[in-house]
């Protein structure tokens, strides 16, 4: 393989065993867990915003990312940073990448042109995946960097901004099913409020509405057979964000009558940033049958804003396994919308961060199979009288009255809970993790 | 009035100008704002658990509150506390009240009994009420204080804590309904986990769904009239609850089909500890026209626990307000769930915290009233390219494909969204606060 | 007055009764309170870094803000700046700012021409300073925003860095004595960490103590007679800052024998980042005898970031006033460290930002001054015992062991204590601030 | 060993591979790690309120512990929870433990009375002691329970609350040297306020320094030898308190020339609360030579209150013990502060609870061995240049001047920083815990 931006050879399986840093631990992508390939529980997914776009810079700080794919010419960057891709995915094994539309090629000076610039850049991309294996996961518009998406893109007071962002979504969706794309995501990072006061909240949800229907009655036109996902956030960069998190975001379909046509792509530092875990929001994305796809990362939780680190928890990664096992896999893989720290300036730091996750990932994959086996019985145990008891089952098959239920219990004496055993879960969990492998 | 615990006098309306600081500045009961007296506006309750219950305890410390209505034997003290509750209603003006059943009478050897005991003090109760204007605003009964309901009460593992829930709010809606409560009150503190890994979230969502069937149910037999409502609180006393937010409960109506037999009972500590404010959350209610009720208090945003302090941010209440009127009323009133601090130790306290807390509520009405005349044409002109013009109306309509936004957006250049002018918003609210009352 | 940039007359105090928005309703700058002009007790600045500088981004979204002084060529935006600020002030009547040295003058390639270009600016800044009662409240150095800034400056592994940053503050000493400000703040936005691992916290510290020393030499060598201060913040750039809040900073700089040199510049919003209130971090600047200034803004608290919103919320610029009045005013003044929103996009907003404001905070210390007559009794009347009572004045004398102590309590009966009355206290501030005026 | 209270047989180390879940995996009391024995790097310690004493209350919950060891007289149910310690820590081999005066035996009508109550006790826990290995880790006085110290102990507005709870430290002292403990810990719950506005600072901090002079001069007086650790807490249950964080107490302690008489005793929880992981707070305590001793806990970051959980992360657990490791040990070992959850109702659930922590932090003492060799020499060469190259020395060794410095700067081009890597530092984290063990 011809090294041009990563100064690293191509990356494989080696094991536990395996002292080369370089070498996936227990990332084996032909290796079948629970039934299942690896590379297919998990579908990894380089994003092209964070490992080929990004310079560096945060809210106080000016770029530090000196990245060799960057040319003064932005069309020229755009190839070069396809080669990037390719690259990376090669020596990573990556066999995914994700892009917004303006991540792939510039913006021109309208619509149109822009238009024309991602289509020539579209053109090289498409070539180069003939000849090799590495497929879009899944595509998404940029409808938040642009100052006309200020107060919002679906829901700006301006139709005209509606209208552009739709005409940007009918693009990416054109060239999403041009490329093969698996899904595509939409994420409001800018359909929010920043003043409630000022907020027509009742028209800005009928317009986000109305965009949606919009989004799906064209992915019908055009036999688009990836699925739509919505990727929820709370806050950052408005105040308030109308996609807060999986549960708000399934009030919202069901609705306006939506509820069929989108799944979710979790997030696992958007989870946090609403208060929950991230496997409370896989969880809640899971049985409601929306789990989509995963936007794999981690927060850090003494800190208020989307860090976007790399996941290398392997508790997290653990319990997130656990759910997307549950949930019989990921139609739409797990992607890292992940960056490395502004410090990491390196091109090779881009490597060590996604192998390092692929195999906390891998690993939190062996460890949930185990962990299954050994808490779903519990689980089941800790329901039981449901099932086993008569009051149990009355209850559950609707057979029962409130005056009964109180006939019932008037009498009940000392009612006797088992342990919940929580702190023999923990132990468990750490057994399992560090002892017998 | 008979002074038995509270060493005040009457208080009413003075005016802004009385230097009485046991008087009304701003609650003028029977005067009318926006077409509707301020007393119906309000509905103004007292919560028996924070003011006649409370012994002061906190997580690190024992009762602090020695009431002169507490005696050692719990059905004196359950009769004296309706003395105390009389008293301080007739004093303050606040005709309404709400409890738990345990509030009110203290719990048995088994339900049977504690019914007995309960229907005792209610029968005290109905006579007090019948020659006095002091109303039940709502009923609920305490799911959570029991060791039963450790680990649930609809949601608990053991379908005989089911039961006793389910006799228990049974119970409480006919002892609703005798007293005439405007509703009933659903809160759902043990609902939720503590380990995400031992919950059958599948089963625990069935289960509190087929509970609150059972509630509509046994509403329309005994064919009680009053709203019911869920009070939504995202975490505390359990890791997780599971109506966190209002979003998250009107998902979980809609999901069970149970979406036009609820209303919303929204607490201001409850918006913020979800990562919301309470205008939010008032909003979100309102535009799905499911604003039932208010559970009024204060949260401290740097602590992270249910302070329940008394409300009386002048800009809070203002902001609430404002929901208040654009949603015409509420049905089941305002209920002070707040509690003075445990250091505020005199009887007399808990008449300031009222007083103070109502009058910044009324004060708050009448800004809202003003705010609402110089914000509305705000809000309108900046929404107005939508119905002005073509393109907007065409979106607003549904009268638009996703391809002619697009051939519209192509050639669209320069748009120029308008200042959001949040800044000139606070000026006006200040202005509107501070300078020409 | 010329306009040639901001749309507005020069604002004017013209009272509460005033109807004009463009004027000031209780910022009245020769009126006396508490002895002291009002202008005095503030000494409003306005900061160049937000007000000209700023062009809207956010780390999500590109410029907003297209200034009319901005220009192609970056030293005639410099001059332009210049004009802006001076038309910002004779209009607001804010006579002081502040800023940072590349606020004010772009880089160059070294830092020789940086100082060069930097000379440049100044000189036509002390043109116009001249011919106009605008001052310098104070100045500072930007040792975060340049890449070489990316892992600290006095704390970086690079001697380099350090040694360049030594370099920016000696040339801003320098720069803020020839313009004549006030003080001289240190704000450390990288001296901190983001991977406690690999950090060597002794060397750091002993950096950083090594940075304040040679700043206290060279003031001392160069005679300026301006406050030094730091600036505390907890976090943001960094996940972990060393001046995490004013007690950290006060440790560092009794550790360091460094106390007597520095004073303090309070953030509101990094009071709050750091789990404190605005008042409560004045508090401890004050009491330490180390309050030099405020950096006047004011967070969100269901946000993790710094949100730097302009200061208009009279609970918290009354308390802040509070604590400016115990220390007897501010050596250094206020300066406005807030930015209007990212859509309020009109220069005049700026405008509307400061008046409201200023305002505020002129409010505020009306209603701090008729505060602290109503409470300071009532605080000495709390604490009184310890000054009325034997037991008390031995305590406070040191004239009692603990074996007497101990023989005193051992037979002390029911202590019992005086209620807080918190919620009293709550409806008096009301009362002040809403009745009475 | 005689079972009365634990159902469990004596829990000794077995390895990682046994399969018994009662058994250590890694905690090996006599194995040598870097030096010195396991037992020694931890002493580990059980904490008296938690384990014995707690019935399981929470703020919306009644108790759920049945423990065996409850009678309904007080005394006697002291004299039981003797017998439970003992059990406990003979089957677990946890040889330390802690205590507050109250958790042993109940409170009398005055001090003079709790005091004897307490001697008796005490009697019997030395008994016990003297026939066996179990010792008193450090000793406390519960300065927060009673309503007498509503508003603060040493800090309370009434002497003779300052009197009292000198009285009870004072006994207190007497009985932790008379038990032999190692230490005395004072941890201020109610040093601290709930209102700014009614807080005379100066006086509460003055009489603050006044109780722990009192505490060192008594010490001295009865030659105590053990090591005298302030515990420092943010808020919980007040809204401030004093002993903040590390930082603010080593401030604190250096204000008052109380520097060289305490240490620290640093509780996960408690910084977390603060803001920080706990290794930073351990961090800031060891590099100012102040880190005395553990309360080892667990938070969950998403909930804003105490909640004291196990400590089971191997993370954390190895993270901070790291710098225990580089603080050479601990004076003071490791006590669990921590509880089973209220669900977790079996007395063997405090078995699995403190087996599975000692286990945690075992392993964490194993991989932190490891994690220093490959960490320190990386921290040594990114801090290199400041040893290896002249501008360093000169620097660090404070023989250059700001106007040197800047001479230096102004001519220095493209200051290049070496990557962070924080990714491979990860990566090194994660294949240390699970490739090669
Ligand atoms: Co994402
Ligand atoms: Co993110
Ligand atoms: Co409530
Ligand atoms: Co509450
Ligand atoms: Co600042
Ligand atoms: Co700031
Ligand atoms: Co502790
Ligand atoms: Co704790």
């Amino acid at each position: 393989m011809e090294t041009m931006y990563f100064e690293v050879g191509k990356i494989v399986y080696e094991g536990p065993d395996s002292k080369n840093l370089l070498s996936y631990k227990f990332y084996n992508p032909e290796e079948e867990v629970l039934g299942k390939k690896m590379k297919e529980w998990f579908k990894f997914a380089v994003a092209y915003w964070h490992t080929f776009n990004s310079r560096g810079q945060d809210p106080f700080g000016d770029p530090t990312f000196n990245r060799p794919w960057f040319h003064n010419d932005p069309v020229s960057t755009s190839f070069a940073k396809i080669d990037a891709l390719f690259e990376f995915c090669e020596k990573t094994g990556i066999e995914y990448f994700t892009f917004h539309d303006r991540d792939l090629a510039p913006e021109g000076l309208s619509l149109k042109e822009s238009n024309k610039i991602l289509d020539k850049v579209v053109e090289k991309l498409k070539e180069y995946m003939k000849t090799s294996n590495i497929k879009l996961l899944w595509g998404t518009a940029n409808l938040f960097s642009h100052p006309r998406y200020a107060q919002g893109a679906a829901t700006s007071p301006n139709p005209d901004v509606f209208a552009y962002a739709a005409g940007q979504v009918k693009k990416m969706l054109d060239v999403t099913k041009e490329l093969g794309g698996l899904g595509y995501v939409l994420w409001g990072g800018r359909e929010g409020y920043d003043n409630l006061l000022l907020t027509d909240s009742v028209l800005e949800e009928k317009l986000m509405a109305r965009f949606l229907q919009l989004v799906v009655e064209y992915k019908k036109q055009i036999k688009f057979e990836g699925v739509l996902m919505i990727e929820p956030k709370p806050k950052e960069p408005t105040k308030h964000q109308y996609d807060f998190d999986a549960s708000t975001v399934l009030h919202f379909l069901r609705k306006y009558g939506l509820f069929d046509e989108f799944k979710l792509n979790i997030e696992a530092n958007h989870a946090t940033l609403a208060g929950h875990t991230f496997a409370h929001e896989l969880r809640v994305a899971r049985i409601n049958g929306k789990l989509g796809s995963i936007d794999a990362n981690r927060g850090d939780l003494l800190l208020g804003w989307d860090t976007d680190q790399f996941p290398t928890d392997v508790y997290e990664t653990t319990l997130a396994m656990y759910e997307v096992i549950e949930n019989g896999g990921l139609d739409c893989g797990l992607n890292f919308d992940a960056k490395v720290r502004r410090a990491s300036t390196d091109p090779e730091d881009l490597i060590y961060a996604h192998v390092s996750s692929m195999d906390a990932f891998a690993l939190g994959l062996r460890l949930a199979a185990r962990l299954r086996e050994e808490i779903k019985p519990l689980v089941e145990e800790r329901y039981a009288e449901y099932y086993s008891r008569e009051i149990g089952t009355k209850i559950l098959n609707g057979r029962v009255s409130m005056q009964e239920l109180s006939d019932y219990a008037e009498n009940l004496k000392d009612i006797t809970l088992r342990s919940l055993k929580q702190e023999l879960i923990e132990m468990i969990m750490n057994n399992i993790m560090f002892t017998t492998r």
